[in-house]
């Protein structure tokens, strides 16, 4: 079951005897699932801001992790945390006001009808439970998902990750649409296909006597290939949807936190409106919280005739570490700053293209980025091999990223949002280096 | 949708100006789904070992919370966090050492056979992997539980937790059994009932065509009413779902950590061996962590074919919580501790039953304490309605317990690991007078 970017066996040759024993212990204790990043892994000790130290002491400049966005062991947060665990952690049966606080400021970030928030602790929880309300809410039991989704690993949710491989089998109850890629399906199209699949779906749904539920969607369609553009294209597709009486759940575990820039939340590049909203990741930066918005009409009906519980779900510790992501966000204006330094990036990175074949097409919104690499302009023709090696190289340079995409072949960037532009000129330097060097 | 011992909006005239706004924000911003305990909810800001602080400064003991089980904010956990809060907060796709000395560590309080471990964040989402484990593992689809499980809120693990309520479905691949009620089956008889029901049960899956996966049990039977006794009582149940190729899952997330006293874990005390044991709730005495141990010919077999990766599972801040937890447990020797002082307190709870006629039986095991009240010893008639009077009255008298069972008439009593005698007996006080109330 390979991974992109994923350590292989096959590469365990090249590395030293210490590492080794390591990934031996590893296997021994965690099994086969946990897989490593990068042909030589990352033996991580320290992190700092934008950096991640090694063993030895050698700093890695950070530009993949979304969890982490406003920087490595950020001090605010670490006080959060600090005080709080030792003030107070117990559950939400009880009356507290610091679940309150944080409630109030995270919905004051979105649309006013989306006005009620539940927590979980993880992103996998979080479309778990927004799925079980849409079902609940609408009695139906279809999802559209698009072909090379990832939702997270529950046993519901994980059937509707076809990004996860050749271990998932698609439910009876999910349809899949084409994902809106501009680069091979062309700008002026995404809309219309979009939209035209998702009709094609409840149709389908439909005339197998499955009542459809939900059009579920990744804000950027990060593991379809990061596919933010053109904005706008997803309102024709949500309006099929709702129209039909499916809820549209947003899935912002990757997307949102001011990770996309210009705003907030990945869906409001599209002047969508979601009937439920899905947070994580960087929700906590690291302190695992994450949770579902809804419009109170959707959550209420489900709250009132069914029992939800999560025992560490909005904890005060959790709460307090969300608490202070909002506001370092806002301090350090990291929304502005995502969108103007992502901005920088693809610029760089088209300037990039100018030197470099290899890459066939330079998107993004705020810092998540998407590069893509093919053989051929004309053709498209992917270069899985060369991205693999591209990934690789960066990691040799000093800096991270990842890869995405059905194809294997799109480098997937997102800068913690702390970067400034010497990091940003910092990554474009290695990417230039290590694209030189995968070319060849 | 009623809970046992849940707050309903009937009690909300009692309260003061304070709470009642409290109460009517949380609504607007949580919704429904979070209910309070107590008809008078507690307003909790401070924890401090044994005791939880409402907002005027009154302590309350905890003689309920399973999560903070080494004491609220014990300074070893809190320091544990706020070093690590401050080194580094990444996941498991790069190596690093702190998980893997935990996972030794944790590994080695389980049988040898038992020696992969996987982390998750909440003990939904491990009962949910163990699921998903099993069924690969297995190729079979069907689930054994007791009639008023309790195993997690994910959309699978949800189905198979009927004591949530009318809410809930259970879905076709699902076979209840009778919970092993030595109260109201008779000692003698729970192990034969319980191994006739797991036999009737396989054949009534198989008649339907569906191949049963795994035999799902909470390790103390918390939900059907604390159902500890006589040890051994699993034994020929296991081994009959064992021999038709089932898996054991030994539901741990309540059980576990030396709750029980006598053995680290609750299914050690009934001499069987799980396939798979799920762990939870006290794992990190708040921090929000899960996991999965099983055998490694069950947990290679899933992670070589499918992907799993849980973001925050395993993440180095929840670890050294987990670690420090392990280290208190041996340290202050609370394994001991809860064996002997919850053998003190059942003696102290036979003690009140001879004064108190509302007593039916006494059981429990380590701290895991269930005291079963009935308005007539002769017909064992549910006392719920004084159940609920008695957890109130303990409430309105500075101590925290709640209530669990099918007929809503168990005192579910879980002191905190860390009592002491003194403690012990203010509990003890606190029922009696807190029982003669209720009785009149």
């Amino acid at each position: 079951m390979s991974m992109i970017n994923g350590f292989s066996d096959a590469d365990a040759q090249r590395l030293g005897e210490q590492e080794r024993q390591l990934i031996e212990r590893r296997e021994r204790l965690l099994g086969p699932a946990y897989r490593l990043f990068y042909e030589r892994p990352l033996h991580t000790v320290r992190g700092e801001g934008v950096w991640l130290y090694d063993e030895t002491g050698r700093r890695y400049l950070d530009a993949y992790n979304n969890v982490a966005s406003v920087g490595h062991c950020h001090p605010q947060v670490v006080e959060a945390i600090c005080a709080q665990a030792g003030r107070l952690n117990t559950h939400t049966r009880y009356l507290q006001e610091g679940i309150l606080d944080y409630a109030e400021q995270l919905l004051a970030t979105f649309p006013a009808e989306l006005d009620r928030v539940m927590f979980t602790c993880t992103g996998s929880e979080a479309n778990d439970l927004a799925l079980r309300i849409a079902r609940h809410y609408t009695g139906g039991e279809g999802v559209i998902i698009t072909r090379f989704a990832y939702h997270g690993v529950t046993g519901d949710i994980s059937e509707l990750s076809p990004s996860l491989g050749a271990g998932i089998t698609l439910p009876a109850h999910a349809r899949t649409v084409r994902a809106p890629d501009a680069y091979r399906l062309g700008a002026d199209n995404v809309a219309a296909i979009l939209a035209e699949d998702v009709r094609a779906a409840i149709a389908d749904l439909r005339a197998n006597g499955i009542k459809p539920a939900a059009l579920l969607l990744d804000g950027i369609f990060a593991s379809d290939g990061v596919l933010p553009d053109p904005a706008g294209f997803l309102a024709e597709a949500v309006a099929v949807a709702r129209a039909e009486g499916l809820l549209y759940i947003a899935d912002e575990v990757q997307s949102g936190f001011a990770r996309c820039g210009e705003r907030m939340w990945g869906f409001e590049r599209h002047g969508v409106q979601p009937d439920i909203v899905t947070l994580g990741k960087p929700m906590g930066n690291g302190q695992p919280i994450a949770g579902v918005v809804a419009r109170a009409e959707v959550i209420e009906q489900f709250g009132r005739s069914v029992r939800y519980f999560n025992t560490f779900g909005g904890n005060p510790v959790s709460c307090a570490a969300g608490k202070a992501v909002l506001d370092i966000i806002q301090q350090e204006r990291l929304q502005q700053r995502s969108e103007q330094l992502g901005s920088y990036l693809r610029d760089g990175f088209r300037r990039l293209a100018e030197r470099h074949e290899l890459i066939g097409d330079v998107r993004g919104a705020g810092m998540f980025l998407g590069v893509e690499l093919v053989t051929d302009r004309q053709s498209k023709s992917p270069a899985a091999s060369q991205t693999r090696r591209v990934v690789n190289g960066m990691r040799e340079r000093g800096v991270l990223i990842s890869a995405a995409g059905p194809l294997e072949n799109i480098l997937k960037i997102r800068p913690l949002l702390v970067f400034e532009q010497e990091h940003a000129d910092l990554l474009l330097e290695s990417l230039d280096s290590a694209l030189a060097d995968a070319q060849v």
